[in-house]
């Protein structure tokens, strides 16, 4: 397999948090972390308040490669004044959705390979009347496709997990699951094993909402009413699917094993084991859209922001995976 | 510190389970796992259609530091009619029930340094008038306790957790989590962890019960109505409490270096963690008892129950745990 001819584009995020900086870092060690080209977008002065490397300003995406051997590739979306690390500011959320709207739609042109988000602050952005619980939803938004259609996965080296319902207050958690979106998330993990990781008989486990998996029903009833129907119905299509598991067994090493990605029921079922076990190297990759979408599986970390602490593995691993799905994807639109 | 004197009880749990082979296991690995000495209590057929090694039935637990050296000391409570390992039954739920009661008993008189406990069926003990949530309730019961003032607390090498509340639907945890509940359960945390663990200044870290801890407010209220008040009213009492955190960024390995134990607001946050990265070592350990009790953080495990497949670590570790607490307990009454 041949690596895409065209740059990922991979967004600032907030220019206060830690995107430029991993950014800037990715690029300093693109060699030794394996990195494919790409080429950065958001505020240029945000990446010169925390790094004092060669930034190459471009135009056009298709300068990016020549560029890189000797710059950082950025395609420049300035903010309404420059801003200070670890100080959020409204001109900063607005460059940061202005960031990620340019670097989608340059993935949806084709200009771009797929798009790399950088960490964005949703407190800032519901600030400045962002609408959707998060990034992922935007991005749905401007592919065109429902936003319950698309799936967060969540992927280290030994785990991939997917929530159900992402950004809910836990106490909506329950009224927000039907059958039809679990098997929904379920089908779009399941095609998305096979088309972003060259998985032909993607294993998926479904973990239960309640304790023990509710225990027969003694501990609540989603399992019985709602989760094992589900499971029902989509090995009845033929899927590999197993469940509903209770969630504190499905996340030892032996456990892991036994399937390729974990259907959970709500955010934190399936960020926990994930950032326990993969704090360092989680990426955040969005299926179900018609373009390649990772992202470093951290947040802004406002209090460590321009301080040169922030790792930047998290980012190289949403890098390198975004191109490894752009790579599967192409073979299997070919097969 | 010296051993102490009497030995620990350790019951069997369910006879179908595999408490009686994990049982065994440590009795034939007690020099290697350096286990001190206990008495099992339960059902002699139980363990005789798991494993051939000597048993050295006694009828008072002060014969057993005798006995141990060259047979399994066990304290008899036979189930109505021999079970098949795999299968529960009514019987067997009937004996798991009364061979709790008998080591707690032992360890409220005296006669035992401390509880372990093997694992039970909550379902069949359902199904036979067993009104409390867990073992835990139970045992609080037996001590004169309310269920309120005690905690379980899940401990492995590098993590100890507590969940706020237990054994509940996850529909019903937002409306059980009071301000009183979450500093009751942090008090007990942290004087457990000055009497059983040895730490006289102990850090308690709390998570949130949303995702990213409710971010302001946008996704859920606890935190800031419940959660920040009861960390707030600890700290001014002088406690070392920090957060509320997002609980999916508690659990990696410098996190985890921060605090001595972790508050979670509900069992799976508590649970997940605790067995992805501790599945094989996990204790449960109840605090705020008269008495010491532990217990292997595993289930019965019917599905494999007669194979010889179990792992006994998780049960050596808790009465290595139950050994050192009594230890530390002692000491502590001393000061």
């Amino acid at each position: 397999m041949s690596p895409p001819l065209t740059p990922l584009a991979v967004s600032l995020g907030d220019p206060s948090g830690i995107g430029p900086e991993v950014v800037a870092k990715c690029w300093d060690s693109r060699r030794a972390m394996g990195l494919p080209v790409f080429v950065a977008v958001g505020d240029p002065r945000s990446l010169s308040a925390v790094w004092d490397g060669p930034l190459a300003v471009i135009t056009d995406p298709r300068e990016a490669e020549d560029a890189f051997a000797h710059g950082l590739p950025l395609l420049a979306v300035p903010a309404a004044g420059a801003g200070v690390p670890g100080e959020p500011t409204t001109a900063g959320a607005h460059c940061s959705l202005d960031s990620l709207e340019l670097a989608v739609g340059l993935a949806r042109s084709g200009s771009c390979a797929g798009v790399v988000t950088g960490p964005v602050s949703k407190y800032q952005l519901y600030g400045i009347g962002f609408s959707h619980p998060g990034q992922t939803e935007f991005v749905a938004e401007r592919c065109g496709v429902s936003p319950s259609n698309v799936v967060m996965m969540l992927a280290g080296p030994t785990l991939r997990t997917v929530p159900v319902t992402t950004h809910l207050a836990l106490a909506d958690v329950p009224a927000a699951l039907t059958q039809g979106l679990i098997e929904a998330r379920a089908r779009a993990t399941l095609r998305g094993l096979q088309r972003n990781f060259g998985l032909p008989n993607p294993r998926l486990a479904v973990a239960g909402l309640n304790p023990h998996s509710g225990e027969h029903g003694a501990l609540g009833r989603e399992e019985i009413d709602l989760i094992a129907p589900a499971i029902e119905a989509l090995r009845a299509e033929g899927w590999d699917v197993t469940g509903p598991h209770p969630a504190d067994t499905m996340f030892h090493t032996s456990a892991r094993a036994r399937y390729d990605a974990a259907l959970c029921m709500y955010h934190d079922q399936a960020l926990i084991p994930l950032k326990a076990l993969h704090f360092e190297e989680g990426v955040n990759l969005t299926l179900g859209l018609p373009i390649v979408r990772t992202a470093p599986d951290h947040g802004t970390a406002f209090d460590i922001a321009g301080q040169d602490r922030a790792d930047p593995r998290a980012l190289a691993a949403a890098i390198r995976m975004a191109a490894s799905s752009a790579r599967h994807r192409a073979a299997y639109a070919c097969a």
